[in-house]
């Protein structure tokens, strides 16, 4: 699918590559938010997601809120975000998955409330980056022990080099992974975009 | 200010009253997230400020953030979201405070870069509860040592049992606070709302 251009021009001017496949883009994902841009970015997951029909989204907290909620907002369905450490007032049963945090150098817990997860729904999955797939492949394995099925998956960002996409694929989750831009090579301090 | 009553009644219908003070509210605001009552929020938020010069939006992670981020897709201003726990992804000087945690029983960091805080503007600050008001604090703090002017302060519900609008004023800060539901009382497991 082509890269959604205005989110890689922002990238581009705003991104900073810090080496060891990490990217910078607290300006505009996980620290700083343009509201409008992230709406933009709400509309075209929506637009890639056409055609399916969508119950519900599930993200992880923190960078997945706010692209989970303004693809939300497009297609009027509730959003669920796994919370990472269990607050006071989550009690009764819970889906719980762990994965490697890529920022935090540890694992961390993935947590959903029952409630909030029903069966024999169409969830969509929503999160900020499609790095080495675990975090999204934890958040599959709960939709999967909810007894819901997973629409797809879709990602602001894709870093074809770490191997999530074939991650999900071996992990036996044979479905739609949308990216709105895909990053192939973060080499020599460089970002190249996947070529439309 | 008026109550926002479509608020107030999904908190009737699915909040619960835990004892202790501690509203679970985790349908609608800090785990599931129904968008088109957010984007209410994010109106009614809005609406409350009307007439003010408002060039950035400052929240708290984690369940700021969509509030803050519909508030400010209204207004059309960036959104800054302080950080609980410095990411990988930061560095550079930052603004730090630090604040009780209502619902995990410990002092958390509050962080922000200060690239996304700069001098002169004018910032309102947005957060999930009014409860002790150390929070909020701590952000109105920062906007301070940021050199910036606080517009006000908006939040999603108040609980006036807890002071927190009293500290905020003993502490110096004499600005508007705004509340979209306001709970008066949580005694006896019941939720009390404020008479408009």
């Amino acid at each position: 699918m082509a890269q959604m251009l205005a989110l890689q021009e922002r990238i581009l001017a705003e991104g900073r590559n810090l080496g060891s496949g990490i990217l910078k883009i607290d300006s505009l994902l996980n620290h700083q938010i343009y509201p409008d841009l992230m709406m933009g970015m709400g509309q075209e997951m929506a637009a890639r997601f056409q055609g399916h029909k969508i119950d519900r989204i599930l993200t992880a907290e923190i960078s997945g809120i706010a692209p989970a909620v303004l693809t939300g907002l497009v297609l009027n369905v509730p959003v669920v975000y796994a919370r990472k450490i269990k607050p006071i007032t989550m009690f009764g049963p819970v889906f719980l998955e762990t994965a490697p945090s890529h920022t935090k150098g540890m694992e961390v817990n993935l947590l959903v409330s029952a409630e909030f997860l029903p069966p024999d729904q169409d969830v969509l999955i929503i999160d900020d980056f499609l790095a080495t797939g675990k975090t999204l492949r934890a958040l599959a394995r709960m939709v999967q022990s909810a007894r819901s099925r997973i629409v797809g998956v879709g990602v602001v960002v894709e870093k074809t080099f770490e191997g999530g996409r074939d991650l999900m694929l071996r992990s036996g989750y044979n479905i739609p992974i949308e990216s709105l831009v895909t990053i192939t090579s973060m080499d020599d301090g460089q970002i190249i975009f996947a070529e439309d």
